[in-house]
């Protein structure tokens, strides 16, 4: 199955601008991708990265050695991912986001089992953090509350639609407090790279939270 | 299987409210439990409310015909909950929060299906929402980052410990930005509660936020 992986790679996550500078902000964001790439490998599927940029001027070597073909379209997110979707029937995609730091191969084969014509991973707060469409008519609308939309247009095409039920697959990375997930959950390098750039867990009364140790590091 | 719902019968969920009253909060408290004992009675479990003071004065007159035992204790959470749990090998104690209000049957099946002495289902800010204990020596500790500490104490004991992967069972409603989610998946009690109270969901670019009607009801 092809597994597509939308990434913003200019100037990403802009909402962790509170806690990271920009040049950290791509660091957290390709050690993301990196980790979201690893797991769709361990489950024998194909990912290929939608870029909006060419990833070659990466300033994280590592990327270099992504085991992902890489596609660049600079269009808006439905845009790009639109044409990456079945056309015709019989053919499966599924479509992952890039900023999914604590997704295992095992979450993805939750989300890969169900035998439905459309299946969605939703994330907090309504968004679409993953998909696998088999339906030909089935088209993407990532703006507003995503997950509502996709169930009501695979209604109205006569898909059949199921939700995977994921705590991993509903934590995209977008702001400080899904840091915290990370800190507790994430044992890959978006994990590390949080630990190595000073984060570290904040434990009181109620919900952990982060804090981070001064360092010079950054800009 | 016993299950066990701890339930703060007074002055519930503080946190809400910038957006609920005193009165409110009580009431989608006790819809929260509602929903919470049902689905356990769906599972064909016995669920004990673990109440902080007698649910016979409430202001709701659905909670008396709540298909559930109820044993009060006014001890603080790991102190009441503590002595609810496993003495001699081969018992098994669930303990489930009361404010899951997406909880769904299929959830509590996941929870109750793995074969260790310890599942937990992490909350978001890493909490414990939702335990299974089957070892005669674990105890709980709800201070602070429990699903950590958790982990640590059933390790410490020689337990098995596994952990479930669910967005439903991740989602404790504790603060206004769950009541999105709530109004996002939810069709149960709690959902239908905060619609009679006049929320709604509130789309835009980025993630969905809850809005109120103007209403004269509350406080």
């Amino acid at each position: 199955m092809q597994v597509v992986v939308p990434f913003a790679a200019e100037t990403p996550k802009t909402r962790l601008e509170s806690v990271l500078s920009p040049t950290e902000r791509s660091t957290v964001a390709r050690a993301m991708l990196a980790d979201v790439v690893s797991a769709i490998v361990e489950t024998g599927h194909e990912p290929t990265v939608l870029s909006t940029a060419s990833l070659a001027d990466a300033n994280d070597p590592g990327l270099a050695e992504l085991p992902a073909s890489v596609t660049v379209d600079d269009r808006p997110l439905t845009e790009a991912v639109n044409p990456q979707l079945p056309t015709t029937a019989g053919e499966t995609v599924a479509v992952v986001m890039a900023d999914l730091a604590l997704v295992t191969p095992a979450a993805l084969e939750r989300l890969f089992a169900p035998d439905a014509d459309v299946v969605i991973a939703p994330g907090r707060g309504g968004g679409t953090n993953a998909l696998v469409v088999r339906h030909p008519d089935f088209r993407v609308d990532y703006h507003g509350a995503s997950y509502l939309d996709h169930r009501r247009i695979a209604r109205e095409i006569g898909a059949s639609c199921e939700s995977v039920d994921s705590y991993r697959l509903s934590t995209d990375v977008d702001e400080p407090d899904d840091l915290v997930e990370v800190l507790l959950h994430g044992d890959g390098r978006t994990a590390a790279t949080l630990a190595e750039l000073g984060f570290d867990l904040e434990t009181g009364e109620g919900r952990v939270s982060v804090s981070r140790s001064d360092r010079s590091g950054g800009q």
